[in-house]
């Protein structure tokens, strides 16, 4: 493994050795003060996002590297008319180690087949978020303790919300976890979630439109924004969105125990008078996803020097340029010569997905 | 103290100091080329300032320091949604020390009640400005040799210039200073300046119109620029214009010591052939800006780890949520869930400020 | 010389030092890590220029070196209003050397007049781009093996390419050079380029609308893009097209040792096929590029430090005000206070250039 696309390209072991030496960073920082000295971070941002990109650097800068890229629309587009591939090639002459964010799903993964040095997912699009899942099970494994017997809330936007995907993805591999699923109507998890991750891992769930019923079983609830562009009725907006403000009130039948958590930014979904709250964890998890992404880029960096570079590309059950990827989001909408490649993800079912945003052929 | 929001935070022996620490950076600047190792800088530039920004990271980097953050438009833009507080809470997970710009008044204030790091205003739309305050005073100090006993010139728009109203007011706590108003009438010092800065401290000043006229009594000429957009009758304008500029003719009976200042951008105000002149001072006056920024990083830092952090948000003689801030760009008109807060600053008169802000309340 | 404006302003030996250099740098990297520590480089860069940019930071990182300075749109028009000269000079005081990147032709070389630190071309407009040709002469002599004795064919859009003409010139002064002029009739290159370069210094060059036809014969290829915007006719252009990309086909006939080079980005005109073909030197000369400006830089911020400023603006053969430069893209037709001043360049047909971007008088 050279580069993470996705968070479960990672066995439980391997998240397990990053905890471990993000828990170490944490405890002797001074220890890895020089690890990266004379390292460069390459952060090319195709999009503004401003807090994972200064995770990123603050967590290359911590380890005595040196960030370098761009952040901007405007500096984007100055990459127009280049390829994924070709700008990633192109870095890999100034950098040791990219962070890329995109709104094209699988743009990282394009970037990853062509750099010759490790490519993090920044965030693709709808696609994956990893490094932000990393940062919120070092949180839960820090402040509840463990990251198997838990009850899960997740709270919002289930439909659109990608860090919500991706975690209840990386939770599936854990032992006895329950999940509760806390939305209006309108923003239920899709059925192909419920499906593909939480039935074909037998993972126990149940939902609820009640955060108030739902809280005193949690051990981590995890808010996430409703958005009112999301509803074609505003009036539905406004008679619904109150109950899906956490508020101080809602916490009185909580665990003494419980981690609230919010991937940020915050609108107005969780009171500014829960922050006091001692159960607020939503920004130490800003600080643990730095310590990740150290641990991550240090896994990387050593991964990249000891020429392990297994082909984790695997060509296996794939067919090339038979199905189109119809994703207008995906990166083969744009990029030049590239082949759409689709893999066939249950045989039983004769399901395909697109290897880059993983779009169902049909 | 901790942060600073408005140069008047710092007392007199406080400036001494600094002014002290950066005449001694620029006699020893190797003594302090690793003070700041492993430190990071976070510039949350809410708008454009370059100027400004280069002057905090370079002096960061000089210290041997890092330098993060945003510095656009299009960057600030991707924290829309998000709260001053927030912002500045999740920025204290990832850098030691904040310089903040921005266009909404009160919001390095709001900033520095949430982070649990330093934070420095560099610059909060019409409000402060104090570490241009800073470089300008360690300038006289420098250039003309005592910051007592000074005759001062303010030339240009005096009525909107806020580099104009912090220096004026931080000259209030020396001796002897006598202030010269040169401006057109409808760019005069408003009068609640003048009232509440100059009469209020028995500071000696007088208003004329005729930059030549006052020329020849100055210690120090401050010019500043006039803005076409600030005249109704263009013709005013371009009748006046020319008299506001400095050329070699106008210093014809200007004193040899004089130190002519400028708070750049210069644009026309000062003829191109006046940088040759000894007396031209702006140029240096940046340079000397990043030497008060790296005196003013040195000494926070450290009171942050001496963890003397004082409550320097004194809430005496303050009213809570009883007068509401009418000015659009106070920070309390976009922050959610922040009280409207104002201060007793005149029992006689009985006038209230916000605390933010300082626009008086009606 | 203390600024870098042309790649003419450097000689022979001295771009034979530079290479000597940068093949040093490859041959031994950790020599040079901390060659620039404590020193800083500016980044001026009023139009995005995200590659030329990166590989400069990617430089002066490597030279262990910070990088400071702005890179967008936004950011330049902060600078809006203040002269190129000031923001030199104030640039002088937070940096120790300037790379310069803007659309107004000449504006690197107004800065370097008024900065007291040494300025880098980075590219002004259509006129000079020194450091992409030194790359380039890199990669010539690495990857051919010689800078003497060889056939170049250069490929595209000849008329407007500025790439195409800075490197012609630099390849001027090598021995027994043929030049090979492939476009569509559109692009030829310009008679005063034919003229004044390959003319005045005896070089053989031939013109020929066929790539397929030139390849045989040739050591380098240079590739540039041909936009669809420069044709009056969009048929024309459609009909044209094709035959100036480079495929696998149109290289069967090629040498064993050519050397394919493009300045990047690339868009079409070279198959993503030909990347695995060996001759593809595209992304080393990226590579190459960076290891030139490490060279550079270390050879001007040492000359800068042994004060060699030589006056290298010499005012011989020139006239001040006598004519007016009307190329609006010139640095003149916006800098305040800025002289007109045309050099004498060929005293025979009494010709004379703007010193700034080399139009000529008329």
């Amino acid at each position: 493994m050279r580069s993470l696309i996705d968070v479960l390209d990672l066995t439980v072991n391997e998240i397990d050795e990053l905890i471990e030496v993000a828990n170490d960073i944490i405890a002797n920082p001074d220890k890895y003060s020089e690890k990266c000295k004379g390292k460069k971070l390459a952060t090319l941002f195709y999009e503004p996002s401003t807090r994972t990109r200064l995770s990123f650097t603050a967590a290359m800068m911590e380890l005595g590297g040196n960030v370098l890229g761009f952040s901007e629309a405007s500096s984007s587009s100055a990459m127009k008319g280049e390829s994924v591939a070709d700008t990633a090639k192109m870095l890999s002459c100034y950098a040791d180690i990219i962070a890329m964010r995109s709104p094209k799903e699988g743009a990282p993964f394009v970037a990853a087949k062509a750099a010759t040095i490790p490519v993090i997912n920044a965030g693709d699009g709808g696609h994956c978020h990893p490094t932000q899942t990393l940062g919120d099970l070092l949180t839960i494994k820090r402040e509840v303790g463990r990251l198997n017997n838990l009850t899960v809330g997740f709270c919002g936007d289930l439909k659109y919300g990608r860090t919500v995907h991706s975690f209840i993805n990386a939770l599936s591999r854990y032992e006895n976890i329950k999940i509760v699923l806390i939305s209006p109507e309108e923003l239920k998890l899709p059925n192909y979630v419920k499906y593909e991750v939480l039935d074909k891992n037998n993972m126990e769930y149940r939902e609820t439109t009640s955060l108030e019923e739902a809280i005193p079983t949690l051990d981590v609830l995890y808010m996430t924004r409703i958005q009112q562009e999301r509803f074609v009725d505003i009036d539905e907006y406004n008679r619904l969105k109150d109950s899906y403000i956490l508020t101080l009130d809602k916490l009185a039948n909580a665990k003494k125990s419980l981690a609230i958590m919010h991937p940020l930014p915050r609108v107005n979904e969780i009171s500014v008078k829960v922050d006091e709250d001692e159960r607020a964890c939503y920004f130490k998890q800003a600080l643990y996803g730095k310590y990740m992404r150290m641990a991550l880029i240090l896994k990387l960096l050593k991964e990249a020097e000891d020429k392990k570079k297994e082909e984790r590309f695997s060509l296996d059950d794939v067919v090339i340029n038979q199905y189109i990827c119809t994703n207008p989001r995906c990166i083969t909408s744009t990029e030049q010569e590239l082949d759409h490649i689709f893999r066939c993800v249950d045989k039983e079912h004769n399901i395909f997905r697109c290897i880059y945003c993983e779009k169902r052929a049909n």
